[in-house]
């Protein structure tokens, strides 16, 4: 049955195409307010098409814009799979700077000589959903998807899904499920198609020193008052010891040893330290001793400054010594780390080097945990096999050093893994101008998807 | 004759009080474009003022706003005394704080019972030159002023005088003289009137670490490049030992001792240590192990940072390694230390600790020596008998933290000595609304320098 399935995926290429022009010609801009009636108009193309491959779809309202939700006739004994994805989009801006305008999408060749679609939205991540749509639509042209299937696309994921905690924890019975599927990642390479396995979390800290109740000259009082921009600075350099290591007491408690098995895989991969570094425009990398490139991003926590603020930064100088000094402080996790942890770790390291005559004040901005999945599981196995149908080729088995906050929500609210299968390239200027999805994953994408319904249907119940 | 010169002084209060306020009801703010033809009508205002007490005065074009220049008829043999102070004011924003308008000079008591003037200019520093104007008045009166004096009022010293080093350089024959005097420094409180014979220096740098080529998605690189802000912030922690001293090898060089007899001195003036801390709103002090508060701000040189940016600094989080960090950074100097070598040591000490893959940039925002006159030469034991003279109190022998340029520009382009006798009281409100000038403070000024245009006549001629 899978082979009908994607025969009439390769049989249904330019419709699958044109559709999906449709989908991209809404400028879904979730940012923008007097973007609002194509939000909406957005979701009711979506839920339009889902009814018409016979789903059972409802646009569902939020505090913001609409989820669009989509199901099968659901039968017991059967594993339910739940897709998620997001029909929202970046804004274009800078227009000036895309070759064809943002919401007119087009097909052309790119740099490489590789076919394209141009388009907001194309990979991240309307052509990654549409892949699904048309892909549980060939399953519906061949005698029926052959698992329990939810699909849930959200319209603020890039603005941060703040309403989609709410969501989710409120319908948690009709989002239950034994498997999630998201396709908003990459692949390794072009040719390289992989599966990310793990992500990191997130500990986002603000801390304020606070000194004086008013900028004081520093001529009058300099050496004679605590200065917070220099306890700011004495504070955050204490993070890191010599060895690029994180000096927090506590902080690597419950990280995990990477297993001869994934350094092996990863060894494997394809990585240019060279290209790598020459495209950042640095002279040197550096990180934690005894760890390479892809492990410290992928499997090791990290604690970086975002940003600072203090005192005169503007044009030529200003004797003051600043009354306050801030900064943000992202700690990036890996599994098993535990976010609150972190956080107390980190406020309880720096009150313990306060000096005297200042105070300090904390804002954790967000708090999510890393997450994985085996790379021995079955559902691992399921997506390897999907991937290999897809594509042709066997994929790589990859992690990410961001974090995908849906991935730990679903995994909190729901209790299940998700399968993050993600079909974009390295080069598709996400976010960018002239963002692109190249033809081959789409239509690779897509057959994947088939694959993964058809394999999926082999999952335990639980 | 000095009495008949402060009697003429006493009798003509109220005349002096009304010339004053003339003189503080033009607007001449000269940091704002349209009040250029306040600037020269106070320039013009000044030049009659002084041409009418028979002096030969002229009103000479800057590149900005004009300096008013004049001089009795130099006798050679007597000792030639430059009075150097300032038309321009500060701008008197926000307005709507003033009890009485900011250019209509109002005669009240203040909080605690004392007459003063309240006026934008009242003690910074059109009152206090008028001091020196109405006592070589009175001198005119009564057989002419005993020493060659000339009287450089210029108009641009809220606005960093940039056109001062170039008029002092091009005009050094005409500005000639054995000692300067300047008004615009404070008493050290109400009663105890003082002279200011020390100075800090200054060296401002400003740095920045630069990294990647652009910012970057913290997680997708996060612990593996190096991140200009916490580099930045680990150099200037490095800046200061843990004993609260400056940790730059060779900063200390040249810096002199306190002598006894100065630490005797300071540690008799009245100084409570509680209320300076309770004004700024701090729980604790900090300096330098070993010194008093009133010793680390006057005697010891500091490293303060006056303020830091980098990366993001807007609401909430953002995730991104920035791929540059900068601060600003002064060190306070004292007497002997050598503001060249302390920039080059600065320099070298954050090159030394420099980590790979960064790179970093300076800019020299500004670099001034401390200065310091001896509390036995003659001058100032002159400057002392005027302050007994005209306020009937032994004035105390005070430095101060901050940098005055024009102390140093005087005393590298025409190699004098400066005596800051100034008259102000620290509760002036300098810079801010309702900035006022004692009465008392007035009088006792203009009767002081009558006394040292007495006194300064017996100055050695060099």
């Amino acid at each position: 049955m899978l082979d009908r399935v994607l025969q009439t995926i390769d049989a249904e290429r330019s419709e699958t195409l044109e559709r999906l022009k449709d989908f991209l010609r809404i400028p879904s801009v979730s940012t923008k307010p007097d973007h609002a009636r194509h939000m909406k108009e957005c979701a009711e193309w979506l839920h339009w098409e889902l009814d018409n491959i016979e789903l059972d779809a409802r646009v569902m309202p939020t505090g913001g814009h609409p989820i669009v939700l989509a199901k099968n006739v659901h039968r017991t004994g059967r594993p339910t799979v739940l897709i998620y994805g997001h029909y929202d989009v970046q804004p274009p801006e800078p227009l000036e700077l895309w070759t064809t305008p943002p919401f007119e999408p087009t097909v052309r060749k790119d740099e490489n000589g590789y076919d394209a679609i141009y388009a907001r939205g194309a990979v991240d991540d309307k052509g990654q959903v549409w892949c699904h749509v048309r892909a549980l639509a060939a399953w519906q042209a061949n005698g029926g998807i052959p698992v329990n299937v939810t699909i849930f696309v959200e319209g603020e994921e890039e603005i941060g899904s703040p309403h989609l905690t709410e969501f989710i924890t409120g319908h948690k019975d009709e989002l239950r499920a034994d498997i999630a599927v998201i396709s908003d990642t990459n692949q390794y390479a072009r040719g390289l198609p992989a599966i990310t396995y793990g992500l990191r979390g997130l500990a986002y800290m603000e801390i304020t020193v606070f000194g004086a109740s008013h900028d004081l000259h520093s001529g009058l009082y300099g050496g004679t008052v605590p200065n917070p921009a220099n306890v700011l600075c004495e504070l955050l350099a204490a993070l890191h010891a010599r060895d690029g290591s994180v000096a927090i007491p506590g902080f690597y408690d419950g990280v995990l040893p990477l297993s001869q098995t994934e350094r092996g895989l990863w060894a494997r991969l394809p990585f240019d330290e060279r290209t790598f570094r020459n495209d950042l425009g640095l002279s040197d990398l550096s990180g934690e001793l005894g760890f390479s490139v892809l492990e410290r991003i992928w499997a090791r926590p990290t604690c970086d400054v975002n940003g600072i603020t203090s005192g005169y930064q503007g044009h030529g100088a200003k004797t003051i010594i600043p009354a306050s000094a801030s900064a943000k402080v992202s700690m990036r996790l890996v599994p098993n780390q535990d976010p609150a942890a972190v956080k107390s770790a980190f406020e309880a390291f720096i009150r313990s080097r306060l000096p005297a005559g200042v105070r300090v004040e904390f804002v954790t901005h967000s708090r999510a945990p890393g997450i994985v999945i085996s790379i021995e599981s079955p559902a691992m196995r399921i997506a390897s096999a999907a991937l290999r149908t897809g594509f042709g080729v066997e994929p790589v088995l990859i992690r990410g050093g961001g974090s995908i906050p849906v991935v730990s929500q679903i995994k909190s609210s729901l209790g299940i893994d998700t399968l993050l299968v993600g079909f974009g390239l390295p080069d598709d200027r996400v976010h960018s101008p002239n963002e692109k999805f190249d033809m081959d994953a789409f239509f690779c994408g897509t057959r994947t998807a088939a694959a993964l319904l058809h394999g999926l249907g082999e999952l335990k119940v639980t």
